[in-house]
């Protein structure tokens, strides 16, 4: 079956991977977020994209939940001590594809032709494409004034409340190429659980790939992020209640209308009541099984 | 005594430092060359620069003789991994000096204006000042062509013998911001034992630096880089013979001629003869006191 999934980071990223433990080879294309992508210490980043292929390729560290296992962070300490930026993280494996590919791009290479090229590098036979090559940027609008995603999320831990969620040059990116076919060709379209506003939105704001999803005829499946109305990581509860008004299924739902034709849901949400129907298993992905297991239940949902 | 020292890397390093031990503080500014500078990895690399500043600060790795001490290559061995470069070996907490620098430059920061924040942050009251900021990079031609410094050097190995020694974009070059300010202002001048071809030769073909130098009345000493007509590291002995004709003290004043008023040379190529005066001592340095005695017996050898 050939499956679509959009993707953010974490727990995005894990269910990626799920889909691409039970799936066939070639059967599965990540479109990743790069509404957080940013420029640090002068390299190129793409912290949703690395997410994914990190998970993808058994690179992830599986408890810090970002960047690589084995983690080391002697370079940033370095260029911290003269004078670099520091604020965000970036270690030493994870500097070796931030290099790589910064120096791709400064050379004319595409976010997606160098992203096609470190996949396969990897030896995936899933595909990986950014959703778009164009700058595309999330900001949010809080009451302290509008931040970079990045800005607001890791430099001021994502501590104000946040009114509005804009999508810089969405208007006029274009989808990368690959991700209209894809989706076009899809027997089933994934929302992972991501954050709907700023990790999944920022796809969705490219209105080619919105208007070719919302055209596909196949079934598209959601799985909620949000465990108890609670989300695993991150501030997406406080953002729901704010700019939604709840954090029930049925909210998380609204962020997807007329796109989605079943949200998966945790346990701890159930009962629920939405506009589409809900499907009800465990979501936390604890491990690598339980996300393969969240991820045969997403394609046993279609059938 | 306010001294100027002309330097390349590892050698001219450790007499770099030598003098910086023995002068009073801010005496001593160093003029380092950057025909040997180049981008890899996509970040712009000053390898006698970074050696003349890691060996100021006590950073460097005495006994490797370039890079940092304690060093480590996961960065390097990750980039490599994703299909990078890794001919030119950089290491973790190098690269952190190259990603501040790189960031700088091209945020239109010039290279002298980078190098004195970087001292200055090191809290070094020595001055590091680069040949230039202009593109200045050192050719070799070869029987199998021409080829870039650091092709030859690091990649092919140095396995070429040279037939001529190229300054790229010299004639266009200009001194940095305080190179020639300081040469006038120079109580003493010192050529490091350094390669006079590719080391001292980028610095003095700058037309305006060689000028300044041969019009300034102070006294100018070179110390010779070979110890019993053999080059410590490095090619130079070879280069010598094949373009000078041979490797005794007379070859290597015949470089700077019209330029140095003395030359100091190891035990082990006395006694020779030569155009100018000879001061004859240990000139391997060995360890942070023998750079420091051979750096007062050039201090003396002026009076």
């Amino acid at each position: 079956m050939r499956v679509v999934c959009l993707s953010g980071g974490v727990g995005g990223a894990k269910l990626a991977r799920g889909l691409h433990d039970v799936l066939a080879p070639g059967e599965l294309t990540v479109i990743g977020n790069v509404g957080d992508d940013l420029e640090v210490l002068g390299l190129h980043v793409s912290p949703d994209l690395d997410s994914i292929l990190y998970a993808l390729t058994s690179l992830n560290d599986e408890e810090r939940g970002w960047g690589r296992g084995d983690e080391t962070w002697r370079t940033l300490e370095s260029a911290k001590a003269w004078g670099g930026e520091g604020w965000f993280l970036l270690g030493d494996l994870d500097l070796g594809l931030h290099l790589v590919r910064t120096q791709a791009l400064r050379d004319g290479e595409t976010l997606s032709a160098v992203t096609a090229r470190l996949t396969e590098r990897a030896g995936l036979a899933t595909r990986l494409v950014p959703a778009t090559d164009d700058p595309l940027r999330t900001q949010v609008v809080t009451p302290d004034g509008p931040f970079s995603f990045q800005e607001w999320f890791v430099a001021r831990q994502h501590r104000d409340e946040v009114d509005q969620v804009l999508y810089e040059g969405a208007y006029a990116a274009r989808p990368a190429a690959g991700v209209l076919d894809a989706i076009r060709r899809a027997e089933l379209l994934v929302f992972a659980p991501s954050n709907p506003y700023v990790s999944i939105g920022p796809i969705l704001a490219v209105d080619a790939i919105r208007a070719t999803i919302a055209a596909q005829g196949v079934r598209c499946v959601a799985v909620s992020p949000l465990i108890g109305g609670r989300a695993v990581k991150g501030p997406l509860d406080r953002m729901l209640t704010r700019m939604s008004g709840g954090t029930t299924p049925a909210h998380v739902a609204d962020c997807y209308k007329g796109l989605i034709d079943a949200l998966v849901i945790d346990r701890a949400d159930a009962p629920g009541e939405a506009p589409v129907p809900l499907v009800v298993t465990d979501t936390l992905m604890v491990d690598r099984d339980v996300a393969r297991r969240l991820a045969e239940t997403v394609l046993e949902a279609t059938r």
